[in-house]
């Protein structure tokens, strides 16, 4: 299912392939976020064409709206989105412990009121792993529980256990013809409790095994922390998968540390308010800066974008709101992720990742606006 | 500059070929309405997949937001859009008279406020023609006095007056290499105003001729009244546009009382409420019914939308608010605006328009919505 090609000599960087049951996906991977049934203001054919080999889907929010009976009736979420490749569903842990007021947290999982519209909704171990089996995704996440940046030490202790125990009924559940079932490490970064969790979940066996619990609003160093302290716990035949990260320069530094899968908001997110990434960091694409730009977003990049319109374009479209400016910014910034990716993978392949992710980080300029972007978790 | 092919026997219908600076347009033609330099959620690779010969830019708007001197230093707006097929750009007339804060009207133009910022700005025949010599449009139009439905008599009459010496200080400016300049016949619903209107016009020798004061809050029958009492007046060998029109039932009518060319705002803004058109009419695709309807949103239409997408995926999209959702309605309206005007052109080719128009107005059922989505005319 999982074959580890390569491993870095200067680092834990791995190059691997994933099998599944609607294809094969190279790792290191960016899987883009289509939380709603889409990849936010791209199309399935755009997604192909810049080399999207897996997306994800969401099982709290696609479960409230179509609701699961609909995509039930359209053959499975492959066919109801029209996406013939692999899917990755999130369980809806998430969501409900961020998104959902809760209401009560239960022996076999949650009942809490919808975000939308205040139903009166459970989910849990059982339900999570039913809707992701109809829904028919590659690979299904466990219903986990996962805590804020903020949880007290006895916070953080009850969500490892009840991730723990839920991830073992989650294991039992019947699951989609093929489907793989990703484990989620919790436990903060807190070293004990990541080992504990870690060693709990490796000894269920699961397919691929999720770093939980980063991206909930901590500081960089916490989240480098929290993946450092977890993988040394997760078998190296394993795909190992950072839920939620993050900058490009992030993910060249969690391939480093021993991370294959990734996905993140951000490409779509900083695009809808006018921000496109490059090498060199983000640049601010609506700003008064490029209105008589008449250079592509980046120099080089060949995503739709870059190959037929000017930042000056992208600018007054951006400025008057015109939708064809975020849908641009959004296919480059995916675009961006995607080769940074398969440069990535080429490195390792040719043995030349140190000088890569040197000269990447070299080059790449962090902005303070991009990293609170990524702390505002609500969209994932 | 202007072929007239053929001419129906059962009605005005003309069939033609207008030769322009960026290529060879077939009429009768609908031309998508990009404003402020792009068709409404639509990029230039999806528009010419659907057949687009000619698309419409705003004088008034583009002059305000990003500035001619951007547009300027792009090499023109085809350069700056990245659209190499034909332009046509409104010269402003409409806008200054039903979007600004007008300020005075005076000898030589108008004086007015920007929607946008209130700033002060003049906008006459010679600034009208300026600006669209330097965005090298494929065809200029005159800067025109456009009242409202509800003008006077008086003011109908001052408005036809001023749009005649309007227009023949148009006529004097200088244009861009090989631009053609069409004339906009005023005069409301009023027979000798409009003859006079139509008459003084050619007298000034046009490339072609607009009927305007059309979509301007009037009813059908008036609507199509302005057209009928315009026509005999207009010269067999130039073509004809009808401003701001209409709707697909509309478009075929109009064809059979002697237009050639049609600009719309509706396949796109109606797009944008989830509405689609059809054979039969319009149809809500946002609404509950489609919710488990796994049709196309038109069987055996060859647009993108509808070769990839369900009416039940496409609702699902607008009903929460996902951006390809209002993209795949705006790609389908458009086609199916096109697809209409496609096959128009073979008709009267074929010698069958007659039966063509009566097939199509049996089947097309209007909605008083879609009607009145197109009085709402601030947008055009």
């Amino acid at each position: 299912m999982f074959e580890l090609l390569k491993t870095d000599a200067s680092s834990k960087a791995r190059l691997g392939r994933l099998t599944t049951p609607h294809g094969v996906v190279d790792t290191p991977v960016f899987m883009s976020v289509g939380t709603q049934g889409s990849v936010k203001a791209i199309d399935p054919r755009e997604l192909r064409e810049m080399g999207t080999q897996i997306i994800l889907g969401n099982t709290y929010h696609l479960n409230i709206r179509p609701g699961l009976e609909i995509i039930r009736q359209a053959g499975g979420l492959h066919h109801f989105i029209n996406w013939p490749a692999p899917i990755l569903t999130d369980s809806g842990g998430f969501q409900v412990f961020s998104l959902a007021t809760i209401r009560k947290i239960q022996e076999h999982g949650v009942e809490f009121r919808s975000h939308l519209d205040g139903s009166l909704l459970f989910l849990g171990p059982k339900e999570a792993m039913a809707i992701q089996a109809a829904l028919g995704s590659d690979i299904a996440m466990v219903f986990d529980d996962c805590p804020p940046h903020t949880a007290t030490p006895r916070e953080l202790r009850a969500a490892v256990e009840r991730t723990i125990r839920w991830a073992k009924e989650c294991r039992e559940q019947p699951r989609a013809n093929g489907q793989l079932i990703f484990g989620i490490v919790q436990g903060g970064v807190n070293n004990s409790m990541r080992e504990e969790c870690a060693k709990a979940l490796v000894g269920l066996n699961f397919d691929g095994y999720a770093i939980g619990g980063v991206s909930v609003g901590e500081p960089e160093p916490e989240m480098m922390r929290a993946i450092e302290i977890t993988e040394p716990f997760l078998p190296v035949t394993q795909p190992r998968y950072a839920m939620g990260l993050g900058t490009p320069a992030q993910l060249v530094e969690l391939v480093a540390r021993g991370v294959d899968m990734f996905d993140c908001v951000l490409p779509t997110r900083v695009a809808r308010n006018g921000t496109a990434f490059t090498r060199n960091g983000s640049i601010s694409v609506k700003a008064g800066a490029c209105k008589a730009d008449f250079r592509p977003i980046e120099e080089g990049c060949d995503c739709f974008a870059c190959r037929h319109f000017t930042r000056a374009y992208l600018r007054h479209l951006l400025n008057v709101g015109e939708i064809l400016g975020l849908r641009m910014l959004s296919v480059h910034n995916t675009r961006m992720y995607l080769k940074v990716m398969e440069e990535v993978r080429q490195a390792i392949a040719n043995e030349t990742f140190a000088e890569y992710r040197r000269e990447f980080a070299a080059n790449y300029v962090p902005t303070q606006k991009v990293l609170l972007a990524r702390a505002a978790v609500a969209e994932r």
